[in-house]
């Protein structure tokens, strides 16, 4: 029997970065997105579908374990049955919360970890396997597990606690994952989104300088080109700002 | 009324960083010790009293919001309330785990996360408004939060995704409270401990040259240092290792 | 009168990731090389011609002022006269001693940071005014300066304070010109190479899996992504290795 | 014969850390001062001399080979002959430029280096087997040489080329030392002083909040502490700054 086609699996899109991924992805694979309010994805999976592409939305709330674990079954036994996973794409922007710290609830810090760390802790495990039957089967790029960071990856900034540990500990996890299934052949890699992204929720942001804000499109590049490198050559981290941002 | 003597908490005391810091801060403070299990603190809180310090021992899971709270509550209304806090010390070793990724529990992988910050987070929820009391007062050192971290704090090692994720969590936590708090005066840092700690349970450990274990006393010595620095020159992070340690 | 075709220069060719970079840069643009030895860059350049592509080759010290200006001076008055650079290349594998501290002479020690360092410092003068008419001229992508990092440039190894010191130094230097120049719309980037290169000097490490060494095309490919990427998306920093590498 | 007293040499001293440095081990040891300019180091090595202590300032530019060169031979050979170092301390204030990069000359640039980079090379070459015969004669605390860096060390900020580039170089020129010579028993720390130094020369900045500038002689108590450490537990970087200081 010949092997599966190869899908691309994304993990949190709402209207910026991760349609682009999907959008991107969808060039080449059968993309499956995830994200809880369908009203994340319609537009997205729609516009693959009528761009002759093959794209297909679950509503799956990736920090619940249950929820996760349906929507891979739903994958693996109905929608893709057999299928490796070319690219999978931990995107998930919950979480976030500003505020002084003895403001916090434990329910507001601990929604950052859930929706970051336990989100991409479960999504991990479910790709995992199917990313390695992909080396297995000899995949035409290695198979990629790509995470979304940002600023808040690597400084903690004052008010940002509960986010920033959330995506401090997210990083952690993929730099584990890149030692521990690089040597098996997947590519997992994490970006550090640094700067203000050019979505409609930002279109108010006002800056000084034009083409201030990241391009979501040049984002889903960057993780194309991650996905596309080969294992003798792989990049682990990547940090991506506008040309006017302080750093 | 005069204002009342501050103390010092130390949460996570075990046979030895926690318990020499328990000792070391003794030395000048009443001391709260704060364990899971009585038998993790007895010794200590009777060798501290014995010497003619002041100390008391609460069993306290530090991971469980009722538990900080119960704590807390009868430190401040009856071991001794209106005491500002001098120093709390942030040092628990709960949620380690080495393990290959996919053979984690989804319980194992949020252990670590709770034992290492969201414990730290009730903790310093529960601490900072008496550190700020003692800045108030014009304690005589600058009133200090320290977290104790790991080599698994900046390293997210194949196998460490659990501890890993958790100890860069805590990091987080502790270098955006050092942003926030820092200018209200209170001193906060994070202790990197990269290597084996020289206690009970790894006597066995046999390495090729002498003295190839952290000293838990010296450890204590440089919580210390930290807690003794004016507000002028705050340390935030030291990294301590012993002599012959990979780095 | 039209504006002249934009070049790229690549300091820095020897028979690995040099030669690719120029091979690479020279399917858009015009290649200048610069390498001490002729012998390095002769077969890169009658490649390229060959090809139908166009390079020259450039015998120059870049660690040597007077040798830098001299280049530069027949480039832009002789060879390409009013063209801008559309990418610059600092790429020199100079300066690397691996020896105990106390057995390095001054020169060996100070070789490091001159071709490194110095290098990187007249080679960067040079090129920027000519990166920056490349910005006025609304060139196709963002003007490119681009460095060679190594494991060496975030690591101090024992026996490498030569090579370390000196990489460290050219990664500030690149960090302090992204900073600067990244605002005019010069893209600066860092790429740190953490591994064996795959080239004829290291044909006969051997190591236990296959596709162990990096590969200078794909490495290649890595510094035309990073020339491509608009200027609302650039990434600073990048490290390459192979999927088998420790670290 | 008895073995000969300790002394500490401290490499840059002028009005504020240095001599700070050289008042706190000059409480312990014989001190040997260096600076270019003696103007440096008269008023700090009379008041030592005054207190009761012992001090020598010798006139020498610590990025000159042979002025290095002859100031050890005038310690070992006239001044403390047999005498193991205790304590070494590079504390160069040299080579800070601030400019637009394509203003620096060629010589500004290279003056950086040559104060931090090659001046520590120098007096590293000179006082290691000084710092080694101490580790062999069995020292009180372990013999400590211990490096002065910026923030520049960590962060190439836009203007700081030159600086940046010449602390990056340091820094690792201290990684690499403690690498090697840790293992040998000699404790090499780095300590990053971020902030504005309270010193004669900055009475006039003014801040918003008190206490906001870096207490000199709160840096020589941190270089203190890490000379006692025992070298179980060396702590090899600490960063000191101001507690309203922005990081």
């Amino acid at each position: 029997m010949a092997a599966k086609k190869a899908i691309a699996v994304v993990a949190g899109v709402g209207p910026g970065t991760g349609s682009s991924i999907a959008r991107k992805f969808a060039q080449k694979y059968p993309v499956v997105v995830l994200a809880r309010n369908p009203a994340n994805y319609t537009e997205v999976v729609d516009t693959i579908n009528a761009a002759g592409g093959q794209a297909i939305g679950l509503s799956t709330d990736v920090s619940d374990p249950s929820a996760v674990s349906s929507a891979f079954q739903k994958i693996t036994t109905e929608l893709f049955p057999g299928s490796p996973i070319a690219a999978a794409i931990f995107n998930s922007g919950g979480g976030f919360v500003r505020k002084p710290f003895l403001e916090l609830t434990t329910e507001e810090f601990q929604t950052g970890w859930e929706s970051q760390v336990r989100g991409a802790f479960l999504f991990s495990q479910a790709v995992l396997p199917l990313l390695l039957k992909g080396v297995e089967e000899k995949s035409e790029h290695p198979p990629s597990l790509i995470f979304t960071g940002a600023t808040a990856s690597v400084r903690g900034s004052a008010l940002f606690s509960a986010f920033a540990s959330a995506k401090f500990g997210l990083r952690a996890l993929s730099q584990s994952l890149a030692r521990e299934f690089g040597p098996k052949g997947v590519h997992v890699a994490h970006v550090i989104v640094d700067g203000v992204i050019d979505i409609a929720r930002t279109k108010g942001y006002v800056f000084e300088h034009e083409d201030a804000k990241i391009s979501p499109d040049a984002i889903a590049d960057s993780y194309w080109f991650l996905h596309t490198q080969p294992r003798t050559t792989f990049a682990y981290e990547l940090d991506l700002r506008p040309y006017v941002e302080k750093w």
